[in-house]
């Protein structure tokens, strides 16, 4: 190999091992969540089922949190299949990512113990919108003046690709001000986050 | 490398990140219920031996869904050495059965502490038979009209792996039956399994 | 690509999967054991000198099994380098490897539980020799007649690496005896595997 | 492929699987750190505000050695971009330096609990040192007389690295006997690490 090859070669495993390194991350944490999930202790098998429904809504928001990191590792994925070479910026932003994503659990077990509360609603709603932000900055940054894609991937692409990543946590952030009022609602208006995913794949 | 190259080459990364991500998971989710294995708290060695006793039951839960997620695993293993491509489809059935597989010390815990209840005992079946459903549609629809596999794949190849791939939680889902009557039954009706997966073995 | 480079291409897939979920599993567990040590909950800061002393056994015996993981990864290691194909054999030989490395903080824990006792270091002693047994077993199926490795593998080579892969359980397994005299002598014997370890990396 | 470039083919992936497998320890250890991190539990929502603020400590503690170890990720992968070959050498060392980054919550929960005391602080700035020696030794095993980089590697490029990365853990070194008077002050120290990580981003 030439010289210039061995630095794409490197330069190639450098960038896979950052991806690696993510994906591992992003599993963990996901896995972990399931943890907070403990087995009712019931002195009796009778009282096992009541003590099961008990357990539904931390199912359920275990099952949200987890459906919330897969749609961004499906983000990160997307995005990284454009992107070529690597730059400190890159490594940090992605660290900035993978804290905000290892966080998760925290305010997903709060929600799960005060659901119907301002505050925990609005702590989550921060917590996600956060990670969309760095998502949408990963994308800027890697995208800005070809710096880490391909010098002929199309602008246009480009340009779209940030819109699309800063609408999601728009859509968390806007329910904050809807929790103020009822934290209920807000919950709900988190659905509204599916539309733009499903737009999201059918555009880029 | 042409854009045709990169497109390829793009894909193949991408799957193998996909790969790669639920290989991540699976470890994790194997070696966490590992975790459920508590060491016993005696305050003196000659209470030990009764003490490890009562851990024999515990061990052998975790081996039994030790084997369950590696039979799974190699399931998993033996679709995607067929599979070439990769869209929002499968993404989207591969994170089901991801959590799915997460999910899985829920019921074993269960099953571990409540052995000889209908009630744990079909809860176990459910989750088992729902991952290998989840499995087969997996295979159903990567390979449906070639979608997602070679295009000269044999199409008796194709048909016979969903076939295949529907028995293994067919009889987890029989058995379900049995347990109303007799859940110590139910349990042993699971080793029927066995001679399912080395056929299975045998034929694809 | 033709047919057999496709094949040849997807054996060398299946076969980077199963060596990648193997380093996922035994990362994990030799992480997951660091959580043993728990940090001392003292009212006082002049309490936690001492506390910290209470934790030091804990510390060397997490160390011990780190090592002894550490040394059994680099050994499944060594092996890999020269195994080329896979087959359903190697699959589960490779599983019952990995379930005994998950379940090496078990008899960890009792260890540092309850140190100078026969039971529990004659318990540690069986469950690294059985992973000792398990490796070499692993090789002699992966190289008796070329199985799955080169078929120019120097015979010699390959009869080596058994007889060195059965000498370090082996050391384990002759403790056992000294166990039952004097727990606080094997222990020491253990020491014995390091020359074994270090002939090992000189003539393989 | 004839026998020298399958020895080639088989040392690069040996070499990719000892990285991989640091990174999935990293990761790992990484992740759990987040564990450390409790939802308080308060019997009323009002009480939810003030117990959250006990937590930011925590937080900080975990972002600290969230950062710490990222650097230290950063680090590896940086060096590993220059090594071409391992040995067992090169395995014990990184062995050596994956058990001093699992341990690391040890400290760091330690320093959490005790912040302003001398005792914490020095572990503290001893665990992160050693770490910071342990990759200066790597480099230096690695690089010395290209035992395992490129023949033509720079002699001023590796003599850089070394330098700069024994600055790092000098700076914690020199933190202990500041701890010594005034334990707060040592942590306000620590800040110098930045600028030297900047420079170092910036010369190699």
């Amino acid at each position: 190999m030439t010289i210039d090859e061995r630095t794409l070669e490197a330069e190639k495993v450098g960038l896979d091992r950052i991806i690696f390194f993510s994906d591992a991350v992003i599993a963990i944490a996901m896995t972990l969540m399931a943890l907070e999930i403990q087995v009712p202790e019931t002195v009796d098998v009778v009282d096992l089922v009541p003590a099961l429904y008990d357990v539904v809504p931390t199912l359920i928001a275990y099952a949200v949190s987890f459906l919330v990191v897969a749609i961004y590792w499906i983000e990160h994925h997307r995005m990284f299949r454009y992107i070529r070479r690597y730059d400190a910026g890159l490594i940090w932003i992605n660290f900035l990512f993978l804290i905000l994503i290892v966080l998760v659990p925290f305010p997903t077990d709060l929600l799960d113990r005060y659901t119907e509360e301002t505050l925990t609603v609005v702590l989550y709603a921060v917590q996600v919108s956060l990670i969309g932000l760095v998502v949408a900055l990963l994308w800027w940054y890697a995208s800005r003046n070809h710096r880490l894609v391909d010098a002929d991937l199309d602008e246009n692409f480009i340009r779209k690709g940030v819109i699309i990543r800063v609408s999601m946590p728009l859509v968390f952030i806007l329910s904050i001000p809807i929790a103020m009022v009822n934290p209920t609602m807000a919950i709900y208006s988190w659905v509204a986050v599916f539309p733009v995913i499903f737009g999201l794949n059918a555009t880029i």
